[in-house]
């Protein structure tokens, strides 16, 4: 079972998600009202370290639960490791 | 007069945070419909990517247009050039 | 065997950060004669990116070798995750 | 003058990169003496660290030295401007 059906897990990950999307649109509300630069790059910076760490959070839960949890196959745990090494090489820092 | 109050380059941010949002909007369905974690951080990518952008656009607008543009006083220019280091170090990758 | 022990991977490694000392090097020696800064500064990112790439191939030959593996225990792929994680965490941009 | 030939930043900088060197010749023996290769991760990682904080560095100063200082022309300024956005767009994480 991918762990983002796993409830517990998929409420915490929905939660952190509501919260950048409120982010969002705070930065939507802040360049309608004419805010300053200054102000809209910190807010912008903001959803970046948010968005930073939702990606390390579904990256290790990721690691654990679709190439070490115990009883996943050899199959299983190289698909679950390729589909990691796709996403760092694409999307490399 | 702040870039983000220029019209036209307003415009064309908001358009872009309007993506994001619609980027974010796109991984809550995702997680609510249980898909694969794997799909779920390709998102979260693009989302990163989208982020960095916006924030290399809005950075290097205030750099042109708070601390280059001619007619600007000494003091003006130390203020916006100040603002870019601190979003710099608070924010260094 | 941990990769990094394995003959030819390592020899790659090596061939990678004896090439990121030489770029080292080369900004030693502009900034001792007086080079323009843009262009330290382009030497600078160019070290960052060959860094980054570099820290993406251990990263991957950790995650084939020390968690998803054949062969390996349980709880040798917990720890293979973990020592993963942990760099995400510490090191998260 | 580039701030690169002022001496006592240029110092600064020297001494940094000459750190970061260290760190370097650091990984190369981790390697050649078969060292886990979690340990080596976190070497790279403190590296990159470090790299990125010498970027920091020296895209301030040249915010500071290159586009705001006082009795620059505004020709040398869009130039100094244009050189990180440059840097920026080249290398955006």
């Amino acid at each position: 079972m991918a762990h983002t059906r796993d409830p517990k897990h998929n409420a915490a990950l929905l939660m952190r998600v509501k919260r950048i999307a409120g982010q969002i649109e705070a930065i939507e509300r802040a360049l309608s009202s004419g805010s300053e630069c200054a102000d809209v790059l910190h807010q912008v910076a903001g959803v970046r370290g948010a968005v930073n760490g939702l990606m390390d959070e579904i990256f290790e839960a990721h690691l654990k639960d679709h190439v070490a949890r115990p009883g996943l196959s050899d199959e299983e745990r190289s698909r679950g490791a390729e589909e990691l090494a796709t996403v760092l090489r694409r999307y490399a820092k």
